[in-house]
C-alpha cells in the first residue's frame, strides 16, 4: 500500500477535515525484538493526542505481523475545528 | 514512495540488523495545523528510543512539507545487539 497513493487525490475543493496518516514497518532479523511495533503503537497515539484534539471512532489503526516485517498502519481524520493544543511541551 | 517496496527484497540469509521505518503524512486544510509533523518528529523519535537503543549516525530522518500533505520519514537501522529495553513504562 503506498502510504502516499492516500493522498495523491486531487481535490480542489478546501478539505473539510484533516488527515494524519502514520505507517510503522519494523523488519525484524531471525531472533529480534519482535514486539516492537506493538510497544510503539500506544505511545505513538498518545504522542499524537498530546498535540491534536482526537475523536476516537474517528481513528483507524491496523497491525499486521509478517513472518519478518511487522506493520503499523494509523489512520487519523481530524475535523478542521479540532483544537491544537498549543505550547505542549514534551514530556 | 511505497512503504513495503522497501521490504519487499526477498533475503534468504537472516538479516544482520534490524530496520524501523516511519511514515508520517498529513493532509491539511486550507487553514489548518501546519506544523504538526515538525511537532511530532522529536516526540516520536523519543518514544522509540525509549524501546530501542538506536546509534544516532543510523537514525536518517526526511521531512518534506508540500502544499496540502506534510511527510516525515524516518528510517532506524537496529544493529542486532542492540539492546532492547524490556520493560518502559508509558510516561
Amino acid at each position: 500500500m503506498s502510504l502516499f497513493s492516500f493522498f495523491n487525490k486531487k481535490s480542489s475543493a478546501p478539505t473539510a477535515r484533516e488527515r494524519l496518516q502514520v505507517l510503522l514497518a519494523h523488519e525484524r532479523s531471525t531472533v529480534g525484538h519482535s514486539d516492537l511495533v506493538a510497544k510503539l503503537r500506544e505511545e505513538i497515539l498518545a504522542v499524537i493526542a498530546k498535540h491534536v484534539q482526537i475523536d476516537n471512532d474517528k481513528v483507524n489503526v491496523k497491525m499486521d505481523r509478517g513472518e519478518k516485517v511487522s506493520t503499523l498502519e494509523v489512520d487519523i481524520e481530524i475535523p478542521l475545528n479540532a483544537d491544537v493544543k498549543k505550547d505542549v511541551k514534551a514530556a
